[in-house]
């Protein structure tokens, strides 16, 4: 069963909460995306910072007000950044994103991502082949490609939430965001989580590089955002955090599909509308939530 | 002499492949264009993917259709990278292209680049300056720059052509592939090469950055879809790929010449023009072929 | 006070001047801007190049006109690799340039910006609390924010350029231009320092990642095309070549505001104006210029 979601006024709200805030982004990103990541940042009225060499990372940590790791290109630098940063942010109760881009596919890096994984992330962002491999119940592999359908993973998602204690966010034709009840986990009293569709965006995004993983840096604005308007990271406000930067998404690749029909344009109308977005636009983005069990 | 070439329609055919292939093209590329490149290969119909960490290069040059080759701004972690995935590429017969940015110029990555040649990569991709310093024929060095005329170095590029025993393609005003016959080599009886011309693109081109650089990765997805399809990837229909690969950016950039005129909007209205340029246009790309003697 | 300053028609030389003499800028920056850079350089008539690896930097510093240096992302490679550069550019006599991103908010990156900052860059390109910080004047620290603003940092601007005998660019709403005059120190008698004062630019600016960055790399650009001229790069003559870039993107800003009003679209606009922008758009960018005294 799906219902239709009431939280239009709250997603106004965390745009909002954006704006005054300028959440300082910590993104230790693959450098395919950095500049549009950085812009994408910009244009929300976010404040990115791509610091990734372990000598200082962790200091920068505990200045930032969230952060988003993402290993497409990691060198060994970015790794160990992550792993300074991370442990930063734990200690501090800073949110940070796990982007588990390309988990699977090669044995070393998902070594790392598992690892970083296990660190409890607020919250993790992929495409549905990588919320699966993640999750221990898919392939994974090709990259940026996504060859599952987000339907097909939202029972792993549910297990991994279980299992991460945090949001589960699967990006799609609609956008799923998951969050299995406090205490859930995989076994035979598994629990539930929660779904929350996000319908929108548009069928050029996946032809714009980035638009995936500037996502993840996104969501940890949000939840910045969120935390330093008081509000917990963790349960039902964390969720509706994620739910808001993923209908910002939304609102802004329907916006800019209106003005344009080929990725180089849709790219630069994207940016655009990612700043220019209206409160209407955010508030008629269309959100369901449903309920699943949590696999045994 | 210089005959009209008849491939008019392999080129729709080479694009089509392109598309229904969606080849997954690894390139360990400069971090300067990384973001421009992805997007060229997105807006063509392939995929790509930036993994250049030798830990795990080689196991993903094993699931790669097409590699890219690109030393611009190497780490030591990407050299060892291109080491790994160039190695795996041979053994599996997967196409791979070396782009010899630079080469001549510095000492370091000249050695390197030259490695790189002598591993017989598919395709060598280059401006005329790059090329002729990579034959062992002119002083190269600026970088980006070419100060070498394509005409001036279509018999280094034939020389070449026969050590590497692939294609060689000098980017230009006017681009030339030039493909040494099987067992032409430099010396006494060295036999010829056969030179195809690409006429088309656009002045603003080489005020894009990028536009060279991710003609390489370009190159190997026309490369990777030809075997794909079952074609052998030497000889002549190696040599229909590259050109197909080259027709394809002359004739986006013809398309995108028509609604800019400075390099901002240009590089836009070209990736857009390089997702939607039509079977029409791609045939209309003026293209001539001839032959030259390999030098003795 | 503050006198209309009368170089409407160097500015308009200067750009020319890059223009015939197509400058070579070695850029070792900061990955996230490295695209863009790239892209503004091209756009004014110069040549980017990004090599970074300490293996050849030096090497490729022999050849280059300018050079850049940002360590908004460094490596252990980049900031090897500026050892490498700055002691070539000294020794040469090639103008390079500094942009402090980040100084004074992480410590091992601040000793590494403070250490090139005594190898006497010859001019020092950043935001109001980045000279600030530099200055040792300031808390500077959240990376691209700039939380001061330029007037408050004049003297600490003075001072710094005092130290470095160089010019020191702070960017801003107005941007400011401060050169100490040969032997000013701070100290007792500390003598006097010239501020150009730059109006010009947009709003969306801060908003287009990489618009500061750009800026110090073609602030080199100037700098080297006054040398090619003839002209000496300290001084004067200096101080006019980096007001010269200022007023240029200046320039560029107001003319791409005409045509966008949100930031994806004023990034493509911005770098067509710095392409496109007339001589008489260069001469009318309003130039302000007024002394301080170097504080004791």
């Amino acid at each position: 069963m799906q219902t239709p979601h009431s939280n239009a006024l709250d997603i106004v709200a965390a745009r909002a909460r954006v704006r005054t805030t300028t959440p300082l982004i910590q993104c230790i990103t693959n450098t395919v995306v950095q500049q549009f990541t950085a812009n994408v940042l910009l244009a929300i009225g976010a404040s990115p910072a791509m610091l990734d060499h372990e000598a200082d990372s962790g200091q920068f940590a505990s200045i930032a007000s969230g952060i988003n790791i993402n290993f497409g290109t990691a060198s060994s630098h970015q790794f160990l950044a992550a792993d300074a940063s991370i442990e930063v942010a734990n200690a501090a109760g800073t949110p940070w994103v796990l982007d588990p881009v390309s988990v699977g596919g090669v044995e070393y890096r998902t070594s790392r991502i598992r690892a970083a994984a296990a660190q409890h992330p607020t919250a993790v962002r992929g495409n549905a082949s990588e919320v699966a491999a993640l999750a221990g119940m898919g392939l994974g592999g090709r990259g940026v490609d996504a060859t599952d359908a987000v339907d097909d993973v939202i029972t792993a998602a549910s297990a991994l939430s279980a299992t991460t204690g945090g949001v589960v966010a699967i990006s799609g034709e609609v956008d799923a965001i998951v969050l299995a009840e406090p205490g859930a986990a995989p076994g035979d009293d598994a629990g539930t989580a929660t779904v929350v569709r996000v319908h929108g965006g548009h069928g050029l995004m996946p032809l714009v590089i980035g638009t995936g993983c500037s996502l993840g840096a996104v969501t940890a604005a949000y939840l910045a955002a969120a935390k330093a308007a008081g509000l917990p990271i963790t349960g039902p406000t964390g969720l509706e955090a994620v739910v808001a930067a993923h209908a910002h998404f939304a609102a802004a690749g329907l916006k800019a599909g209106q003005v344009a029909q080929a990725p180089g344009s849709f790219a630069v109308a994207f940016l655009d509308a990612l700043y220019s977005v209206t409160d209407s636009e955010l508030a008629a983005v269309e959100i369901t939530a449903a309920a699943v069990e949590v696999p045994a």
